[in-house]
């Protein structure tokens, strides 16, 4: 694995799983809170008055193929952020050197606030001495020129909070009328982060037959609960799409095209799941989400990327999936996202 | 790729891609016919008298895991040859020494004949100087001391024909009466064998975008093709199961396990097809098929033994399938193999 030491970029760092094959995701290192954000009860922290939302002001740094830039992407289009927070989409091929900007490739963007050629000179910038992995999002303040946070969860929680007045009126937490609270929303994205969102992973960088054995058993028997749980309820929890939803969906949009073959979690496709299916596809046609997924940008990266994985770097083919098909999820009720200002 | 160049064993010897990234598959080269077969218009070869069938005189080696191999062992079954011809059977690992005999491990056998501990020496055996790869099945011959044959399509057609007065009274090719022809069932073999039998290994191997595209492609246009034909008969050519059954059987039953997944053919499973799948199953069933098929052999053998494919040699758990569910492929008319003879 390749990361910065001392603001140094190496590529002879450290191992990504422990003794036993089993994949270790590092820690994101940049965990300041935007002013005004609700920070949940397990993060030991405080929103930073330092970092006042305003529009124009931030930047985020993603990268099409990344299901944890993903969720950030997916939340400041549903919220209506567009014109408030700049984004610039890195290389989906990501060599020796770490995420880099390739404006002209298809689908990517220049860094547009400094021009970078590589993702990890903001990190340096931000840190001199920056000792940590070089990851997807990252917020990016332009006044304090630094980096505010780069863990994905704690970003969309940030947009849903601190920047919820700069955005269209949607929200993705349940609000006082709600019997569902914000506390049941935080319980489902943990509860699948381990199985689902990074059991992907597990399974897939596992060095061991048993780790992966392990991984594959926490995967499926975490997505057949949830669509069992998703037999007589439209969203996740309570009546609307919350950031659960956002969760689950950066994963599942990402399974049968890549999940499925390039990390071997082959028990079955997504598309297989009599619930899970029609609700991916409903959460792809709320209005804001189609536009954030860019398959061509996910089938590369992890195709290409990962040569301990797939060395021929050949992109398979996956199933034809029509994501547009008829869900006939609104029977369960819930409420779509709706926005009631203007962007 | 390994082979013997003059007898020598070498892990340095060719590439098995050409120059457009497109797997080339060898040639085999030993090309006998046993005495009395039926040798197609399409092969330019005579029976050969020194090789008289004759129940004991023959020994089968072949790998569970190889689809070729199993094309001969399939036949030896359901003609009830089991008395008449031995079988020895490899390790499904293979690694630079290519295949070897470890009895030990469970579902493998030692050499019978001459409790060899790889499999090249009795290539060795029967042609001191031979330069070809060390390829599963081989047909040897305990009299002239060599091998008969080693191409499986040859093999099956020995079998069926030379060797069928040996056997139970099954026949793996039309008779007389049927309006279906000999020639039919070797158009359909022929017809499968590049798009489908080689297509999966095309795909799998395939070292450019382009020749694995192609690949998919071909492979999922003739299984698209089969399955419509299978809609309305129950076997391929005429009413009853031929070799042609058999050479489709091999693949289809590896498919969803290994191809689907390791070589990268995900377009879809085959337990996703309306026809082929209760076909795949229908031939299960039959008597004498099952006991043939030996998936952890299967899956062992590819995901351990190609490291430019699948690096961690972690075997992929594949889907859950149901080989004995019930097929109704029996309201299509057609007729089961059934044995008028004893063994």
């Amino acid at each position: 694995m390749n990361q910065l030491v001392n603001g140094e970029w190496r590529t002879d760092t450290y191992e990504t799983t422990d003794e036993e094959g089993a994949f270790q995701r590092g820690e994101t290192t940049f965990r300041n809170w935007i002013a005004g954000s609700d920070v949940p009860g397990h993060v030991d922290a405080e929103p930073d008055e330092r970092f006042q939302p305003e529009a124009g002001r931030y930047h985020l740094y993603v990268s099409y193929a990344c299901p944890w830039a993903h969720r950030t992407l997916l939340a400041r289009s549903l919220l209506g952020l567009e014109d408030a927070i700049g984004v610039s989409v890195v290389d989906p091929y990501r060599d020796e050197d770490g995420w880099q900007f390739t404006p002209e490739k298809d689908g990517c963007t220049p860094d547009h606030l400094h021009d970078s050629d590589y993702l990890r000179e903001l990190y340096v910038a931000a840190d001199p001495d920056a000792t940590c992995r070089v990851t997807v999002p990252v917020l990016w303040d332009t006044e304090e020129e630094t980096i505010v946070n780069n863990e994905s969860r704690e970003i969309l929680r940030m947009l849903s909070t601190a920047f919820a007045d700069l955005g269209n009126g949607v929200s993705l937490l349940p609000d006082a009328d709600d019997d569902a609270t914000v506390a049941d929303v935080d319980e489902v994205i943990t509860d699948i982060y381990e199985p689902i969102n990074n059991g992907v992973y597990r399974a897939g960088f596992a060095t061991s037959q048993s780790a992966y054995e392990e991984a594959i058993d926490d995967l499926f028997g975490a997505l057949d609960a949830y669509d069992e749980r998703l037999a007589d309820q439209r969203y996740l929890v309570g009546d609307s799409l919350t950031e659960a939803d956002i969760c689950m969906f950066t994963t599942l949009v990402r399974f049968d095209q890549v999940y499925h073959t390039h990390f071997m979690c082959n028990r079955q496709f997504v598309h297989q799941y009599d619930n899970l299916w029609p609700y991916l596809r409903d959460l792809y046609q709320t209005p804001g989400v189609a536009e954030t997924v860019n398959i061509a940008h996910i089938k590369e990266h992890y195709y290409t990327t990962h040569p301990d994985v797939t060395p021929s770097g050949i992109i398979a083919r996956g199933p034809d999936l029509d994501f547009e098909a008829d869900h006939d999820r609104e029977r369960l009720g819930g409420e779509a996202p709706t926005p009631t200002a203007d962007d």
